[in-house]
């Protein structure tokens, strides 16, 4: 079969689209023929040898796919032959809360992920897709839709007449959009262009700052809030955009710390955090029944995720190119 | 009556004692004859003009105090004349989550405080403490012991079995060893002084750790904890030392920030929050209702804070020179 | 001013419509000119002598109004002169978890309700009502409204994909239905109506069943949620219907106590709970804290509360008859 | 090997001593040589046929016991040979929250129980145990301490000051005594024993009741705590005690439902649980992730286990009877 990987190189050219046999589910495991993959930031940052100083190599990139089962392993009750189900981000992570063991399980990272025409995963590392979504809908859950579900709903318990704050239009922040819809929030959203600022508020964010024309940005939102603040922040940006997103935040808020777009580590206010009593969550996607629960909240009002474009399975290093370039409005998803 | 006042300069030695009339309880209000004051670090702070750059001024310093009522306003009836009572820090933060309103009620900084003779405040505005306790130790609680309940029991829902780290050993970090211990926790201590950590650990904590001699305490938590790390740290230091915090944390675990005494700001690794799925939560002090129910529970154990030392009401500028030496365990107080 | 009042008998037609002298706003207290009231089968109880057999009389009955501020006693910082407000039920439970005292304070029960033309509360007892809303609407909140939201909010932390049963088409229950669909959450509704059904259907509900014609409804629900069941259970039949909502609800759910339409007391399975892991939670009404969050869901998403019915300041015992036939759908308003 | 079945006839006396194959693990099972096992009363009503109308029959009854692991199969990784472990109540549930789907892997109940010389099980679906306890004691843990563990600590987030009510001398209410003991809580006991109350008493219970003597206990335990109620009811009598408890209970507190000892159904007043706002919890043991924390906390602690007596393998008759008589205080242990 062919698989995509990251060899003894790293860089966006060094990736390498190669032959493995076609593996065979052991005990407990299923075989699943891959239909679609979805790109995140940190498979970006994997191909480019930026995650992970210690990222053991040869490694088959990308956390997010669904496929179908082909074939089942002795033991297997939880999925049957046909059934189109999708790789949960950390495998070992199915219930309960997080902890040092789970990370390592996480696909595409510490583990071979799914960028293969076949892969094998044990049955608890999947979950059923819901079924109104198409292949490259169903695609773009495991990581960024998990993430902004744990964010917040499991974490964040939003609660309908809360507002939150997105950064940017990648695949979480748009996810965190949809959700603050289907729970009764309201979400205010920045971006650098006015064009993706009017295809957010189209998706149902209330309002939309651009951050290079208004580059205090925060003290919009707390104009926007009667100068309250937002009650939650879905921030993306780690280090070089918390200060702000600390002056956004309302006293008691909650600030999800869930990407590292502009940096590892950085200046930070922890007097704000004290004084303002606020809580600051390091989000790292999510379990599989936070997975679950999503489904059953995506099924039930015939969720769509955005998808902004496909390309080919041959055309990997092309979809991450294009992810770098930042042009994107929602998720990038490869087609098997 | 006499007073102390921060008048027009800042600094210990322009901190002034004067006099002003004595108040008489509007509706409402109680008339409290002071009988012991304690110190925090942020009162140090206030003296010296370091802690709020809008501090407004004339100022009576000080939040945390005992009194006996001795003249009630009308309409009152939480408490009567003779009852022994404290101040609780925000005058308005009665229950329920924090907002921005309460720090506005905060008493010796937002508000005069109760370093005077006779002090008055909202029935609603004190709360009745342990009989146990002499008034030197009932004085230590608003602040301080407030702060560090909230932070492991209200927010932190410590659990027996738990393990928490404390750093020093001021008001909040002993009292938080002596939670912990009441509800079935370890304590890890750090401190600059062996002598200190001989202390603290006939206090209750079970391992005490010298950051001098012992520079990378962080890694010394971490064997303690059989690498799985701490789940709740007590920070007090701030910026300066939230990073060796979220190193000696566990995955998923909890990093209360209460103090500020290496910085208000300073560079953090917010990769490390995110990736251990850390929270970082501020505490500011607490509200009346979980002044209570810690009081409940100090009466029930016969709890008693550790007071270090007393000084009379004449010498609060040695007072506070001698919380700025740190030599100090526990909690510093004026008797008045 | 003209005051309606429970005197020394009871029973619809010895409630009174009499005169009492205007009150007049004591310090930190407002004067509200009512302009709507609204009832709860609560107020039918009480008028009958069937809520409460040591009921202290006489009484004003009702606790649930809207009105405006023309008045304000001396403090009063929290509304102003031309404000429109509502009572809260307890006019001491402002916040925080319920107490033994609260109910102690609340209106048309242990102190005297809003049905007169003037009414005097403390500025804390009172809350803004949303603007969108008429009088009669903004009348309905207090008790039912609120009500709803802590059973499914603040306690039941419904989320989106979650499904919740209800019973009836009284005011609780159609509030449950709204805020529901306002958080993404199914409905399931019982009623003896048809056309009641028909009419809680547009409002958002999911699915009717008819209890008249399908008695074994817990069967039905079983069916409904793929023999799942619901995962919440807006009880307002209480003794008599409880024992069907135990078999209706999911493994791990939450029945919330509401409402007692069948009886204070009956036969329970308590092994039921026991085994299916059931929460039984009791619900009387919230605090002004849930008021104020659920008012702003309610402000941000223009809910409009059902109104039923209109009945003028004269025909107060007209309207509580026409409760008493279970006629109506929504709630049954007086006009002042 | 040996093994106790109840095959097709129930009652102490049918219960019979018979021969098996030993089994051999599968993979990813374990075959435990077992040590010791304990009684609950559970195990009694299902001997006696009283505790499911639908059992399958023959089966191995009990749940409790500890054994050593000699055998692992292929893909083993959590436990290895030598290990002292315990097998978890319900099998597959070991974290998060209660299914249906749960109990249909209880040990001695859906599925064989542990009461032969071997024993093999899932590799998830056992504990390793404290060391510092005997078998005996460890093998008391699985269904009764655990399942006061989720009603205290896990469900009912119980706090240093707190107050407790158990009833009787079992095996939950004697965990439940030193969990609180553990926690900071208060403990009051209700017994028909003088005796018994002695020595609940000195296990850590603040005051003991005779219910014989003082048949309204409730009252009584209304005095002991100011009149204010209690603020957990660990309520194992089922129907025929839970009026009681509710009177017992403070307004906003828990009853924790757990043993129906006087039945599964009864005349519940269920408007007490409606104005008292009172949360009646069902609890159903626990998932092993509770039952890990609880080790955690027993081992810090060096908590033991109260073991009433201890009967050889050839007498669970004589055992089972014994526990019939109630004249035990805390677990009747089998020894192999």
């Amino acid at each position: 079969m062919r698989v995509w990987e990251i060899q003894n190189k790293q860089g966006l050219e060094a990736l390498t689209l190669t032959e493995r046999q076609e593996p065979q589910p052991a005990l407990g495991q299923v075989l699943l023929r891959m239909r679609a993959a979805s790109l995140n930031y940190r498979d970006l940052l994997t191909v480019k040898g930026a995650y992970n100083s210690k990222q053991r190599l040869p490694l088959i990139p990308l956390s997010d796919g669904v496929g179908e089962v082909v074939a089942v392993g002795e033991g297997v009750t939880r999925v049957k032959i046909g059934d189109r189900v999708a790789g949960i981000f950390m495998q070992t992570w199915l219930d309960g809360e997080f902890s040092a063991e789970k990370p390592k399980s996480a696909l595409g990272g510490a583990i071979d992920g799914i960028l293969a025409e076949y892969v094998t995963l044990h049955e608890d590392g999947v979950v059923h897709v819901p079924e109104h979504l198409s292949d490259e809908e169903a695609a773009s859950l495991p990581c960024a839709a998990v993430t902004a579900w744990q964010a917040l709903i499991t974490q964040g318990n939003l609660n309908a007449g809360d507002t939150i704050l997105v950064q940017g239009t990648g695949g979480v922040s748009l996810f965190a959009v949809q959700f603050a819809k289907l729970v009764g929030a309201r979400a205010i959203a920045i971006s650098s262009s006015d064009e993706k600022l009017e295809r957010v508020l189209q998706l149902g964010a209330s309002n939309g700052i651009n951050y290079k024309t208004t580059p205090n940005w925060d003290e919009q939102v707390w104009k926007l809030t009667n100068e309250v603040g937002v009650d939650h922040v879905v921030e993306v940006g780690g280090a070089g955009t918390l200060n702000k997103s600390l002056r956004a935040v309302r006293f008691g808020g909650t600030v999800s710390l869930i990407g590292v777009l502009t940096g590892l580590t950085g200046d930070i206010s922890t007097g704000s955090i004290l004084h303002k009593g606020i809580r600051v969550q390091g989000i790292y996607v999510g379990s599989r029944a936070m997975f679950e629960a999503m489904n059953r909240a995506i099924a039930l009002h015939q969720l769509r995720p955005v998808v902004d474009s496909v390309f080919p399975f041959t055309d990997v290093r092309e979809a991450l190119a294009y992810m770098e370039s930042g042009k994107h409005f929602g998720k990038i998803v490869i087609r098997f």
